[in-house]
């Protein structure tokens, strides 16, 4: 869209990702969702990281990934979420701005709570699991949302983890508020089927009071509707939405708008290393394709190619410029 | 050797990686000697982190990577050095101890210099150029070696990086009679041509008077005897040592023992990814080997398998357990 800065403005937690390997006895052992994310307190991640094999250390936050997967694509984006100053603090502002993401909330000086960090457990089929302390993250307010950023963006990416907590859901409605008077597009991720199970409801009431695009991988539209069958989640989705993107693994992607649906097939991915990211890099290439004016089948491609490169590699923010793969590919000009 | 508790303990700098990538004229630009090891200040850390892309943080130090190395393996590996009670001191004591290493140096609780990291760059030939910061690092003294630990261990290994602090250097000097007097083998590695340069003539007096075995790359056993002749540097060291293994990249290895040559070829590796590590992950393989009783050709490919392992993957801490992996390669038993 001409006159705006950013193709992309993103908002989520501001997670620092701790990822170690483990076997599924080790979840089982935890209490740990596989395949999910869970909310944990200090005592729980201490536990687990105490008992859990080496690790390294990746920014990450599932809207962060999207606002870095777009830059490297070649887009302009910002995201917008809360950090501690301290290291892990540092770590994320440093690798998100490095990755050409522009990103100005202020770091909270003295925070015994600390930045937020997840640790993730990948198994050896390559599923990830996620254990996150939200730590600062939770004190994301309405003060934090910065309208000038909002209104500068041709499109506003919410992740539904901010609903975990009222103050961040706060300041998600106010985003939403200011971009639909500024004629802005409004986006959202139903981020894991657990958190949808949590707010299901208000979810519900959100997309149908005109989210422009729903992000939902096959769980997270089955458990928004209730339902085992993912034919009638598209129906349903159809009517409640006017462009839903409904992701399912090896099976590809969903694209529903006006009464249509687009299948996209998913692209090969070489080996399975770490699934983290998936999503936020599906979502990061179809945005770009959005926000840049390709047709919405280009789209769902830019997403895929996205999806399958970060499946490809540990953590969730791409080690190569995606945009020169995506050139070579012939997927932008 | 029956009897001890340790195969090898392992004495050097505890350091967390910051690894990105870069390329050669943002070394240039910044000053960085390409392919070696520099001393940097928190002036030019910060300068170089807040210019340098997106990095992932991930537990090194030559020594330690070696002593995980070696626990990868399935031998039993200590680990002497100095962190700070902070978040990198924190990621880099679980690591290593979730490596299988044991690791008891008490943190310093309340450090203004924090726990030792290195800005790794890595160019896209996968050569990594390191810039570190020793912050608590060089608090290392006679304090910390415990002798037990010594006593308890087969071979003390130590890296030539001690010798670029006194008290270090003081420690290390202490770790070497206090083997010398429990009659175990002590290994030194030369660990960078630059830090030979600094030290050469300390180095060649400690060789001389009776270092067990000397690992050098061949920058670094070039730099000891100021020769640019491989085959004089390979005479020279002969004279010097019992044993002595000098790597070179893809030409492989050779071991100098007893006046006779055995040349050891390089792995196959399928794709350079980085090559931090390739030293230590060489030495690990061959002091296993050595640990354990195999003769110094087996040993020698021990290091070739290692050193390939660690440079197909990002950091210097085996992915995966490298036990298996030589097993399957039927490398060991």
């Amino acid at each position: 869209m001409p006159g705006t800065q950013f193709d992309v403005v993103a908002i989520g937690n501001a997670i620092v990702d701790i990822i170690g390997r483990c076997d599924d006895a080790f979840l089982e052992r935890h209490g740990a969702p596989k395949g999910h994310m869970r909310l944990v307190d200090t005592a729980t991640i201490g536990s687990i990281y105490g008992s859990m094999g080496p690790a390294i250390e990746i920014s990450g936050g599932s809207a962060a990934n999207t606002a870095a997967g777009i830059a490297s694509l070649g887009g302009r984006g910002a995201f917008i979420g809360k950090v501690a100053e301290d290291e892990f603090g540092r770590i994320f502002r440093h690798d998100i701005r490095a990755a050409g993401v522009a990103f100005n909330t202020p770091a909270v000086a003295d925070s015994s709570q600390g930045t937020s960090r997840s640790l993730i457990l990948v198994t050896p089929d390559g599923q990830r699991t996620m254990n996150t302390f939200l730590g600062i993250s939770t004190d994301l307010d309405q003060g934090e949302v910065d309208p000038a950023v909002i209104q500068a963006a041709n499109i506003v990416y919410l992740e539904g983890y901010l609903f975990d907590r009222d103050e961040a859901k706060a300041a998600f409605r106010q985003a939403v508020d200011i971009a639909n008077k500024a004629g802005r597009q409004v986006a959202l991720t139903l981020s894991d089927s657990f958190c949808v199970n949590r707010h299901r409801d208000e979810f519900l009431a959100l997309i149908r009071s005109g989210i422009g695009i729903l992000f939902a991988n096959e769980g997270e539209i089955l458990s928004l509707y209730e339902t085992t069958s993912f034919d009638e989640a598209v129906k349903r989705v159809g009517q409640d939405t006017r462009l839903a993107v409904l992701t399912r693994s090896e099976k590809g992607s969903v694209i529903v708008s006006e009464g249509e649906s687009i299948t996209v097939a998913a692209d090969p991915v070489r080996k399975v290393i770490d699934t983290t990211g998936a999503g936020d890099l599906y979502a990061a290439g179809f945005l770009f394709g959005v926000a840049r004016g390709y047709d919405l089948s280009v789209a769902g491609q830019l997403g895929s190619f996205a999806a399958a490169e970060i499946i490809g590699q540990m953590g969730a923010r791409p080690e190569v410029k995606l945009s020169h793969l995506a050139r070579m590919r012939g997927l932008i000009g």
